[in-house]
Parts: structure tokens; C-alpha cells; sequence
């Protein structure tokens, strides 16, 4: 900026943007060593057909804008789920859907509902649209409150993530399927974990006309670089869905790429089951060493040390070039998010809590020829 | 969709979606040999240095998600035109900031104003969010009406194309800053076409604290596919739009290339020369065969056939598979807007021109051995 700019700096934002808080990015540092564990990537690269699909992509078709209605990639995903095209919407990464969903759907008189905890950038982006969130807490062992159609009544949009964030468990199916037939507006479930759950909901897209299953390739498809989404529901839902979202949301690459990741299943498989493993590993362990974990159906375990102290725990496995994702608050205050990466990052994990709680009368461990001996 | 749906649709749209009619996807016929001179893309592939990125590009980092503040680039950008990373914010395109620069500054009580005939997604968006869009004409020449302030005074966001698109030409950049230098709400500059002209507005950023100048790679850049658009602005209006922006809005690998393409200049300059060329070279023809055409300061020319029926010249060339782009309207409809390709696509533009109009008393030319001869 010029030190003496011609005119003075007015605010000309909407009043609730000025008043939001600036946005702080997730932390990215710059250590060496480092095991990253906060924001439940993948340890694993896209699969070979993506590789090869990228090596085979002519850059010169760059030069052209993508299919802004990602035909090819809605035909092929639609397929998977025994739906026609015409029954999925892709976005720049999921969290671009969910966007365009609060976009859709509410507004200052059209409130949207979440629970509480769960994925936090849903009441950020209901801030930005200027509608209410309203928040419903989870029971205390994370499971839906049973009057939560009581306190959804009067949102239009309500947004479920199953598997829930940063919990990890899944709400049943049944209670769900009930809140769904019964609610008067949308439902959004966020399934951005689903792939490492025992099940799913990508059915209700089809049984319930009021529901909109959403889904990532951040996760389980090993590509949070590449930014891709997409979400399954009645036609009429993608239609209006579909005016929302910028023509050119998902680009060429992404397009590319996307696909060739859904025409590798096998790979797919292996890494998640991979993950699975790890995910036991690591649940069964903390158990050992006394801490509460959630049962995951996802890519991370939520878990809560000895002391019930989440941001020491956190903080001492900084000190040990661990990063893992702690969330203050009442609730989330006493646990921490530790995204299941390889045996052997579950592996750190795990002889950093024992040095870290030794004083609990936990044994401590050495890390001889890579297996944990007493 | 299974055709015993459990329940019927009702919508639960706002209503403002319900009433928009639904997203028509721009034409991309499948037809041999055709000439697509209608989304104004360059007729010419990415840098080198942009096919170098990608080659050497380790497709196994994008299981990592990108860097949600795109900080390189923005240092890059930044230093281009003398500013530092914060007076930069980056887009899944440009669309995507004029879409965030709409959201943060326009709701019911906010209006914006753009000028008619200008960029068709501007009143769009403002559809979207549900914000009043001031349509301002332009002069019978295309130019800034002199009540333009007048007119512009409620809106609290003022949209400018320059070039201006469809018609090609740039407004006085005098008038422009005195524009600026009154107007109370924000100036946003959409230099989309900003590459082509013979000059510029990207040094209002600093000069005025209520300006935001967009740019794009679609066009100058050879690069449609790939999604990306910068603006740049003062760093308190950056601050905010930031809050808007998707968090990870911009791909690695858009960050990748995207930087790439910008280390590549002299590849970049020779393109835009060449596109001049062919331009002029098209605008003459077109005005030796009875055709009123703007002086293009873009890669395209918005052109008037001799008889002033847009609808019939876009249907003839499409006859021939020449695909211009038509925009219906008492004004526009007695044009056509014809993408700027290579000095080859511009003479199938002339063949075809002079062979539709070859009633208006105009010479027949034929193609002799690549050079046209009467």
C-alpha cells in the first residue's frame, strides 16, 4: 500500500462481515520431522490411476474452460449409486456444496440447524449468509438428543454430519431415516467420513425428497489438494441446487483427476482398509494408556487424556512435533482430534502419551528396532 | 430417482432461487472441424513453463490439502505490481471473487450497479443474494453515461468491465478515477480483459481505498481450464473478503501453474501481441465488408453485420460451423461478439462474412493458396 493513500480507509462491508473475526488458516508449519495430524489428510497418495491419468493429461487443453456441468464425472458418480446424473451436483471441494446449500436454503427468516459439536464450519458459513445457526448439543456420550426435532423445528436446512466431526461416531440410521421423514426442510448429510464407516446413508438421497447426502474426495480418496466434492438428491433439489453454484466451480484438472480416482476401487479399498487398521490400533492403545476415546467411524479419533486436560495433551505433543487438532470449549476442551495416519505415526502417537502421562502409573515405553517393548 | 418415491418434493429453495430460471451451461457443441469463437478463450496452450510445472509436479503432494491463503502467490502477484501479499486475494477464477465481492457488499439495503450492456453475471449474482442490481445503459456509443454517478448513488457496490464486455471498449480512465474518487461504496474493476488493452487500472488498488481491481487467467493467460482470478485492493478490503472466500478456494495444483504461467512473461507477451494482430486484422476486414465493429481493446470484436441482425449473422456462421456468441436485447441483438483466434480462424470469419453478405454489393473474394484475392 502506497504510505500516503490518496483517501482514507470507510468500511463499506455488510455490518456482519465487519463483525466476524478475520479468518485464521489452519496451522501449516514449517518443521522438520513433523507429523501432521490436524486436519485428517491421508498418509497415502492418489492411487496409480491418477497418476496416470496426470501424466496422460494434455496441458494444452488448459486453454479451454471446463464442462461447466461435469457431465461425464455426474454420469459416472450417479452410476455408483444407481441414480441418474441429473441426481448429483459437484463442487470445488465439499465444503463448496455446503455453501451453496446454506446459500439455497436459508436466509434471515430461513434459520439452519446443527448440532453441537460437529463440523464448526457450519455455523461460520450460516454467519455469512447472514441466517441463524441454531445449535443443538449432543448428549453426553455424543449420540442425538432425543428432542432434537423439537429444536430443528424451525430451520429450514439441518446439517448432520455422519460420521460426526470432531466426535467420530455415527448416529443410527434408523433415528436418522425417522428425523428425515418427519422434518419440514432440507437435511444435509455431511458424509464427508463415510467411506471409513460400516455404513451409510447415500440411500436416503433416493428414499427422501427432502435430503441431500454430500460427500468429499479430502479424505478417503487421498486428494484435499485437488478440491473435490459432490452430493447426491431429487432432481429438483439439484436443479436449484445447480443455480447457485459459479459455472465453473470444478476445474478441468479436478474433473480429470476426480474420475480416475472413482475407476481405481481397489486401490481405494486398501488404503481405507489400511486406515481402519491404524484406526483400531490407535483407539485400543490410548484405551491401555487410560485415556476415553470415541469408537471411530472415521479417519481420526476423538480422545481425552488421563487428566481430561485436551489442550495440554495437545500442547505436549506439539512440544514432540506431533499436531493434532484441540478445539476449546466446555465439551471439546477436555479431548483432542488425532487423524489416523500410518501405523508407524500411530506408532509416535503413542510413545509421546506414555512419556507424556507417566505420571498416571502408566509403564513407560521404548522404542526398540520399531516394536514398542516394555 | 427411484419412481416410487417415499415422499413427494416440496420445495424448500428461498424463494428468490425458485424464481430464477434454471443455469443454461454455455454451448460446447460436439461438431468436427468447428471453429468455437464464443467463450473468448486463446486459441493458444499454456506456457511452457506452465507444462515444465506440471511435468515436475509430485502428484503424491496432493493428499495434502493446499495452502488455504495461497501465500506464495499472492507474495508473487503482489510484487508484480508493487504491493505486498495483503493488498491480494485469490479465486477459483474470477467469478469467484466477484461472487465474494457481491456477498460481502450487497443485501437487500445494499444494491449494486453495473452498467448494460456489461458482464451477464453480474446481475446474477446479485440474484443470488437477493440484492437489487442497478442496471445503468451505456451511451448509444457505448460509453459511460454522464448521470452515471447519479444513477450509481444508492449502490453501495459498483461493477465495471474494463474493457467492457460485451462491446470490447475501455471507458476514459479519467473519468474512471473521478468516478472512484466520489463514489461512496466500492468500485470493483473487472480488468478480465485488462492484458489486450492499452492500459490499465490496476494501480486504483493502491490509489483509492474503495477500489478492488479483478483479473483473471482465462483469457491473457491461455488457462480457462484451470480456474483462477486475483483482485487486488486495499489490505482492509482484502481482510474482509477473505472471510468470505472458501477456505481452500483455490487448488494446488491452480496454485502451481498458476505461479508457473506468471514466471513465464515473454511466452505470455508474444501470445497477447498475436492476438492483437489478428484482431486488427479482423476488425479491418469486417469494416471493408459493411460491418460496424467497436475498436476491441479485448480478444474479441463486438461486431454489427451490414443489414444489423445480429440473430441472423450468429445463425449463418453457425451453418457454418463458426460458433460466436449472440446476446438477444433491442441493443446487443444487432451484434454478435466474435472471440479473437488466430489469424487463420479470423480469415474462415471473413470467408464466411463475405459469403452471407454477398448481397450487400460486396466483392466475392475466394481462398487462393492462403491469401484472400478478389
Amino acid at each position: 500500500m502506497s504510505s500516503n493513500p490518496a483517501e482514507e480507509y470507510v468500511s463499506y462491508f455488510r455490518p456482519e462481515i465487519d463483525a466476524m473475526s478475520g479468518y485464521t488458516p489452519g496451522e501449516q508449519p514449517k518443521v522438520a520431522n513433523l507429523l501432521k495430524l490436524n486436519t485428517n489428510e491421508s498418509p497415502y497418495p492418489p492411487s496409480p490411476g491418477v497418476k496416470e491419468a496426470f501424466g496422460s493429461f494434455d496441458v494444452a487443453r488448459l486453454r479451454l474452460y471446463p464442462d461447466p456441468m461435469a457431465q461425464e464425472l455426474r454420469e459416472y458418480i450417479g452410476g455408483m449409486f444407481g441414480l441418474p446424473a441429473d441426481c448429483v451436483i459437484t463442487g470445488n471441494g465439499s465444503d463448496d456444496i455446503l455453501n451453496i446449500a446454506i446459500r439455497c436454503f436459508c436466509d434471515p427468516e430461513r434459520p439452519a440447524a446443527c448440532l453441537d459439536p460437529s463440523y464448526s464450519l457450519y455455523p461460520t458459513l450460516c454467519g455469512l449468509q447472514g441466517t441463524e445457526c441454531i445449535r443443538i448439543p449432543l448428549t453426553e456420550d455424543f449420540s442425538l438428543p432425543v428432542d432434537l426435532p423439537a429444536r430443528a423445528a424451525r430451520a429450514n436446512l439441518l446439517l448432520i454430519a455422519r460420521p460426526n466431526a470432531p466426535t467420530g461416531n455415527s448416529c443410527s440410521r434408523t433415528i436418522l431415516a425417522e428425523i428425515c421423514r418427519n422434518f419440514q426442510g432440507i437435511v444435509l448429510i455431511d458424509e464427508a467420513y463415510a467411506d471409513f464407516a460400516s455404513d451409510n446413508c447415500a440411500d436416503f438421497a433416493s428414499r427422501f425428497a427432502n435430503v441431500i447426502v454430500c460427500r468429499t474426495f479430502s479424505k478417503s480418496r487421498n486428494l484435499a489438494g485437488l478440491r473435490f466434492g459432490f452430493a447426491l438428491a431429487h432432481p429438483k433439489i439439484i436443479e436449484g441446487l445447480m443455480k447457485m453454484k459459479d459455472s465453473y466451480n470444478v476445474s478441468m484438472l479436478t474433473q480429470v483427476l476426480a474420475l480416475a480416482s472413482l475407476k481405481d476401487p481397489a486401490y481405494f479399498a486398501d488404503c481405507v482398509s489400511k486406515i481402519r487398521l491404524a484406526r483400531e490400533m490407535l483407539t485400543l492403545g490410548l484405551y491401555d494408556l487410560g485415556f476415553r476415546a470415541v469408537e471411530s467411524e472415521t479417519n481420526f479419533v476423538f480422545a481425552s487424556p488421563p487428566d481430561g486436560d485436551g489442550r495440554r495433551f495437545f500442547e505436549e505433543l506439539r512440544k514432540r512435533n506431533i499436531l493434532v487438532r484441540y478445539f476449546p470449549g466446555p465439551v471439546t476442551g477436555k479431548w483432542v482430534r488425532i487423524t489416523v495416519g500410518t501405523t508407524e505415526s500411530v506408532s509416535r502417537v503413542f510413545l509421546a502419551a506414555r512419556e507424556i502421562y507417566r505420571e498416571f502409573g502408566q509403564e513407560v515405553y521404548s522404542l526398540d528396532s520399531g516394536r514398542l517393548v516394555p
